[in-house]
């Protein structure tokens, strides 16, 4: 499939290097192209600047959000939370119009520190105010809730043997975003409802934080057991 | 142990009764003893009146807020989380003075229907309410993860091999707790650390809401796999 990745950090970096792997057509989409091509520090994180990353994957093109999204067929939104609408309008809604979007975005203001506050909650989510901007867009939130190693690879976790969500308005869509994460390795994909589901998964975002705290690690999940 | 489980619905008959069959001395709470005692409908749930319950459990003696918490050496909020401030106010600021409070209650919002949305989140949450209110009570999150049959009973689902988390500012007072989860059957409880960490637990309620509607059952708990 024609895949544009929205974001090239952690979250953008392994998405578009797994879809890459797996064999598909990978652009990841930035702001801006020559900008992002001239970083040479570690990100907040310390992960590798985009460069050092792209160099090992000669195949994912580096493009503009709307060059990227112009030519995908599937698109996945791994921007920040708060950049995220701007990301979008960027691409331009025609290049979104009839496409599946996977938000994987969780909306975390930063503004006042760590812990960090959601920017929308409890009534609304990022996911639905994506999908209320672009109707003709089938946003399937996804994958927001566990860390990114684990989005792409689970099985590197319990043998894959935990739970991941999707949410979203169009049943065909989530088909192909359940395809895209049982090719990953995920076993167990809860099919939570519509979009407003993801009220629920990004206010989990809290308790996540809390438990890399007291875990000291990021890599563990949620298994829905019943 | 003398405990106080404050309410009488459904969670509160789970703890108190289970807390009875472990051999704990129990007193329930009630605004109103006598029409607590005269009801005879089953309540929203389909769950029996307190008097068909309590009939059952000789041992467990029903008491006001103020008189249960009294004579009590540890307290449970199984109240509604609209009511708790109410029912702790009720309970008394003296009879809460140096103990332990579980506390297991929700601050769902049901005023305009189903799902319900929450009446503190994010920057705050009922757990620091409780414990900013009353700062010699020494308040313990927990429990409030997961439907009551499995608060109590664990075992009943996959073995117990599930999770549940307590967050307090008391070292001790979470040992008590974490003590008496493993008494329930609890097989893994995570300390998330000080009460602030209730923001994280209480938010889970919306996403638990959407899984309860998608698997078509309460009797489910999250596993944190690791």
């Amino acid at each position: 499939m024609k895949i544009a990745v929205l974001g090239t950090g952690m979250v953008g970096q392994a998405l578009a290097g797994r879809l890459d792997e797996l064999g598909h057509e990978v652009a990841v989409g930035t702001r801006d192209v020559a900008g992002t091509m001239a970083r040479t520090a570690p990100d907040g994180m310390g992960n590798p600047p985009y460069p050092a990353w792209a160099g090992a994957r000669p195949r994912v093109r580096l493009a503009t959000f709307a060059d990227a999204a112009a030519r995908a067929e599937l698109l996945v939104n791994a921007t920040s939370g708060g950049v995220s609408m701007a990301a979008l309008a960027a691409a331009g809604t025609k290049n979104l119009a009839g496409k599946v979007l996977i938000d994987i975005a969780n909306p975390l203001d930063f503004s006042q520190g760590f812990p960090p506050s959601l920017l929308v909650k409890d009534t609304d989510s990022l996911g639905e105010q994506i999908q209320a901007a672009y109707p003709e867009l089938k946003v399937v939130k996804a994958l927001n809730t566990l860390t990114a190693a684990l989005m792409v690879n689970p099985v590197q976790l319990a043998g894959g043997q935990h739970s991941v969500f999707v949410s979203g308005n169009d049943p065909d869509a989530k088909k192909t975003v359940i395809g895209l994460l049982d090719s990953f390795g995920h076993t167990d994909v809860i099919d939570l409802g519509d979009i407003s589901a993801a009220r629920g998964t990004e206010m989990l975002m809290p308790l996540w934080l809390r438990l890399m705290g007291a875990l000291n690690t990021p890599m563990f999940n949620f298994k829905v057991v019943r």
